[in-house]
């Protein structure tokens, strides 16, 4: 099993044993993170980012690891989220195989790789790894949480399960609970990847490894986090060139949006473990903030101790629609919270959060900003 | 190989042989078709109806076939498509299992199933073989042509490709080309059928079927012809019953959406032909209207000379976005006819024609009771 751990990252480890919300607990479990900025006296300037399903914690670049980050245009000096003013703290999600423990990991109760004697993973258990790494910064009262898509989710649940330890939320394409048309989409990548027969109940390996399932699982996400009007204007009915093209094969790619696919396939497969996808799948599945409070989602959004908020949606995101983000400020608007909800033309669908800068930055940017 | 040939299916000898648009020809084809209503004198009162990429020619049902057809609601006496006025035809798509000669049925000269020894099947063959039905039924004319779906496209190539035959159009859900997002999910549906060991390049049978393959791209096909609107009123996030899960399958269906969609893939699977869901996926791909007159999109629907059409589509419609349905009927203007777009406010999706009647009906009614 290998993991894919950048350069620059830190670790913190987690009480042990850490109790896990379905039942189980780890032992010996590590959260990994990176930080840009410096942590002012007062320990008032500090902002946690939590991320999506897939990313690592090097959400941009550092002295120890120069490489660019998954979020290097919006974070940084002088960008949207400004590492003069801001100490910023990114941490990888627990279950996932970037550096924090999950399912790739070795058991020390066995020597041997979790797979699937992981515990159940929720989104909460996310929460409170990633609550655990501020606390053990020092940092009692952060300025702000920011979640992207299930990050979305993982701060949610930060702010029921910590309160108080975060004053203001930017939610970013996230959601307050899943969708069962979300689910149904994570769902299906998921069988996909089961029926792989190199799976094998997760017990593959290097040389037997379910790269068909990830493949057919990995589209899926890339098609479901863009969109079909960004899809025309870049790619249109372009057709691969002849010696890109397989002629002995008559369902083979033909279409420049289909080696499109392909590639980004191709670079992923390898690069995140299939049990780890699995779990962190079906986690966001589970999610819904109303489970904090054994109530409705609304209530669990009302119940949520924070001065404010910004919820930030797409309107070309399939995967977690607008309405989504809208029900988030109006949630927490019904619990006294200042809190808007901005919804954005962005061609790019759920995904525009990484690369449509020119829209998200100032959005962010001026949240922060103001605070 | 087995076809669903429903029981009040009459056929149409295709002339042989029948030549194909990419090249190679059938011989000895024949298209499936039923009739409603009773043919004028003048033989002016004839509607053709061409469907999208599965439903067979049943779309009512008739004196020989009382069974419900796919779209009953909407065709018969005194319904939206009314047979006491029009006599209507809907044709089985050539490259189809349900009666019209596609890849499952027998290649006269082998005596064996053509499987992928079919010639390449292209949207210009299905309406080529329609236009045939329609004039071996004694119709030089037709009062309108209707096309849902991958029908919409069939019956603009029969509009291109046989002028003057029909004198009016209902675009229904349709586009005048592929986009690359819908190529891009068919793509992949394709590539799970063809991953599916036991479809074996084609070379299956009931006992050795690509039964997860074609669940995995039914189940595709189901979420994107609906909507995360829909489903979220519809399904929410109730689980199933402890009585419908497998306890011992960690990753087991839970939630009542997961359950839907695999209803919905159980009942397709044995009763859709692979290989025949192959040839008519890739042939939506490669159709656009340009390549009728060997220019743009835009100039190959300038180009059909009707008198009148209604494009009609669905906001919440993923697959063949409404901006199609307004480039058909803003396309159609441009050639001098007089065309409207009617978006819909359907929350179904692309489906939304088979099940929103309270909304698809006055919208197809009208423009039919005003010819």
């Amino acid at each position: 099993m290998t993991e894919f751990i950048p350069p620059g990252t830190r670790f913190v480890d987690l009480p042990s044993p850490f109790p896990m919300k379905r039942g189980g607990a780890l032992h010996g479990a590590r959260v990994a993170f990176e930080t840009w900025g410096t942590l002012e006296a007062s320990r008032g300037n500090a902002i946690l980012i939590v991320t999506g399903l897939s990313p690592d914690a090097h959400a941009a670049s550092t002295g120890d690891d120069p490489s660019p980050g998954w979020w290097e245009p919006m974070l940084g000096p002088g960008k949207p989220i400004d590492t003069d003013r801001w100490f910023v703290v990114c941490v990888n999600s627990l279950g996932s195989c970037k550096g924090s423990t999950g399912p790739a990991s070795i058991d020390p109760a066995t020597g041997a790789p979790y797979r699937l004697s992981f515990p159940e993973l929720s989104i909460e258990d996310g929460a409170d790894a990633a609550a655990h790494v501020v606390r053990a910064l020092g940092i009692t009262r952060l300025a702000c949480v920011i979640g992207n898509s299930m990050g979305g989710m993982t701060a949610l649940s930060l702010l029921a399960r910590h309160p108080g330890l975060a004053r203001t939320h930017i939610n970013i394409c996230g959601a307050a609970r899943a969708l069962p048309f979300s689910i149904a989409i994570r769902s299906l990548q998921r069988e996909a990847i089961r029926l792989d027969p190199h799976w094998n109940g997760g017990d593959y390996d290097d040389s037997r490894y379910p790269e068909s399932g990830m493949r057919m699982a990995r589209k899926l996400g890339v098609i479901t986090y863009r969109s079909a009007l960004e899809w025309d204007g870049r790619f249109g009915r372009v057709r691969l060139e002849s010696d890109r093209r397989d002629d002995e094969d008559p369902f083979g790619l033909e279409f420049e949006v289909e080696s499109y696919l392909e590639g980004h396939a191709r670079r992923f497969v390898r690069r995140f473990d299939p049990n780890c996808y699995l779990y962190l799948s079906r986690s966001m599945d589970w999610f819904d903030i109303g489970d904090s409070i054994g109530g409705s989602t609304e209530a669990g959004l009302a119940a949520l101790p924070i001065e404010r908020a910004l919820a930030i949606g797409v309107q070309t995101d399939i995967l977690f629609p607008l309405q989504q983000q809208q029900q988030i400020a109006e949630g927490l608007r019904a619990g006294g919270v200042d809190a808007a909800f901005l919804p954005l033309e962005s061609p790019q669908g759920h995904d525009a959060f990484l690369v449509d800068i020119e829209r998200f930055g100032p959005a962010v940017g001026g949240f922060l900003a103001s605070l």
